[in-house]
């Protein structure tokens, strides 16, 4: 395809998920073209842009907006900047994959969804983890009905060291909104609640905690270390714990956090129990998954285990798939409603913690 | 020891708690001897007492209450009656061991302790998983201060296949006062508190389920099976679920089950997380327990592994101890307070589960 064909792209926010994922996972792609790269920090997107031959580089995002032929931008920026540049890319008339989480508040992710239905364009919130292998089966698992009616889920991510200090965004509640549980409890819950098929949340009672960022504990590799300069700011949860209470009578917990006491490098898993089965998957990244799946056959109890592979190109094929919405051949897997869903419960979960009670959504 | 001297014990109860645990556990003390059982099921007093060498057996337990020099009985009857026989036992003088759970109401459990300050008798619930080796390890790890401040604790059994079919009380909520909640959870909440020193429970949210039982499914090994006669009744719990906000600011999650399409036969397990160190078991009741200690040493990761027997003679060393309360040559390890506060809990939940929003304690 010459180089005018091509679907043209441009990323704003030149930070690790930019430069790991999004920008690499476009570029994959032939019929598509990264021709801008835009970030705040002085020098940063020219670094990023001679680093990956993209084109232009711009240090105000809405100078990338500007660009001729734009057709679809990434929004890789400090959670802080998503519902402003979600917003401001739609209104010029440009696709828009934004990075989770959607927003820093409920009320930004209705704006953005309001804007997307009004402009016509698309959004779709990055949630990768529902590309992986393992959550596709099991989705298609409870599709199929091998579960009967799911009534307790549960998911969690318990890092046990793995706060991020990338430039510290992640940890300044200013710029990020929260922490572990906006950075990856985001995902389980998102996972949870649609391998569930999304029954509505009503209400949640959550708690949070802050035992070790702000003593510069716990750091992970993702990003720079800046904590041990003296000038870390950490204002937001490193664990998080909420109870769920659905409409259809289910309950889903969840437990997410960037540091704890936990065994070996930590844990993450998903498990639904139903009428008729229940599975789960527990995995580490670099690992392949198993999903398991219980159920009794003739008065015996029944076991499969599907073995799928570790699957860290999710974001690689979660972009393919955004850019096919984007050309008309598929609808995005991850909807306004299902985003503002998501965006409603960690909302609550953090009201819930901050009243010390639970709360109606 | 002669005769005359030893230590009288009445069991009122005979079922199976009482005959492969409280009995044998009591003749298996020399200084003690078991003079007389009763059960309401005509004969089985009798049968028990013929297997056992047992002198006496009634029907009616206030005939066992009225033999002559009594010092102890247990508790091992269904567990609506455990109040009324408890006070019953104190108010004549004798010093109680009752079977878990303490009451099916917090208002009864609060007139048997009245009763026992009020008597002066000894009264101790038999809360026989803290007797285990892995939890008296875990309790003095807490102590010691291994783990620094608690603030985030998990407490599961699930069974796969366990609903007790005993003469069916145990599913039926007039008799039994609530299912597996009541029956296995009771263990997992008050070792949790136990172990993190008994924090003050605030409020709880918790939600029950029924999915198995009332079809029948996932009788266990424990009891009569009386299900597939088409009598059984089945008006309880096989799974509950809980978030129980302490007033310390912690937070103890609770999930239990008697039936639930879980891998292998189940798991349980009690996870606790301080700003010093984290702490774990997990085992199956027929292996070895582990107990993993996780923490850090000059800026690496520290794990600790401590390996304990199965103990499968828990109630042995109970009411060894309780035998030795009885002699004055020990305090009870569970005091009223702590029953008291479980009884609360487990109230709780079922408020909780049954207005589908979180109570107050």
């Amino acid at each position: 395809m010459s180089s005018n064909n091509r679907i043209k792209v441009g990323v704003i926010g030149a930070g690790a998920i930019a430069t790991h994922c999004h920008i690499p996972a476009y570029q994959a792609l032939p019929d598509v073209e990264v021709v801008a790269v835009a970030d705040a920090t002085p020098g940063r997107a020219q670094e990023v842009a001679g680093k990956f031959g993209i084109a232009r580089a711009f240090t105000d995002y809405r100078d990338l907006l500007a660009v001729d032929g734009l057709k679809v931008v990434s929004i890789c920026s400090p959670n802080a900047f998503h519902a402003e540049q979600t917003i401001a890319a739609l209104e010029a008339g440009i696709n828009v994959l934004c990075e989770k989480p959607m927003a820093i508040a409920y009320d930004d992710a209705v704006r953005m969804v309001d804007t997307a239905k009004r402009t016509g364009k698309l959004l779709m919130i990055g949630m990768t983890n529902r590309f992986r292998e393992d959550i596709q089966a099991m989705r298609q698992y409870a599709v199929d009905g091998l579960l009967g009616e799911i009534y307790y889920m549960k998911a969690g991510w318990l890092r046990r060291s793995g706060i991020p200090g990338y430039g510290s965004w992640f940890t300044n509640k200013k710029l990020s909104g929260g922490g572990s549980l906006l950075d990856i409890g985001v995902h389980f819950l998102d996972m949870a609640l649609w391998i569930a098929g999304f029954p509505k949340p009503l209400a949640v009672t959550g708690a949070t905690f802050a035992k070790f960022g702000p003593s510069g504990k716990a750091l992970g590799g993702w990003g720079a270390d800046i904590f041990r300069t003296g000038k870390q700011v950490f204002d937001v949860d490193d664990l998080a714990t909420a109870f769920i209470r659905l409409e259809n009578g289910a309950v889903l917990t969840l437990e997410v956090s960037w540091a704890a006491h936990v065994g070996e490098f930590g844990e993450n898993y998903l498990r639904f129990l139903g009428t008729e089965g229940g599975m789960e998957t527990a995995s580490r990244f670099d690992k392949h998954y198993s999903v398991r799946y219980y159920s009794e056959r003739h008065d015996h109890q029944y076991d499969q285990q599907l073995q799928v592979s570790a699957g860290d190109k999710n974001h690689w094929v979660e972009i393919a798939h955004f850019i096919d919405c984007v050309k008309g051949s598929a609808e995005p897997l991850v909807t306004f409603e299902q985003s503002l869903t998501v965006a409603k419960v960690l909302d609550g979960i953090y009201r819930s913690a901050e009243l010390g009670r639970e709360v109606a959504l």
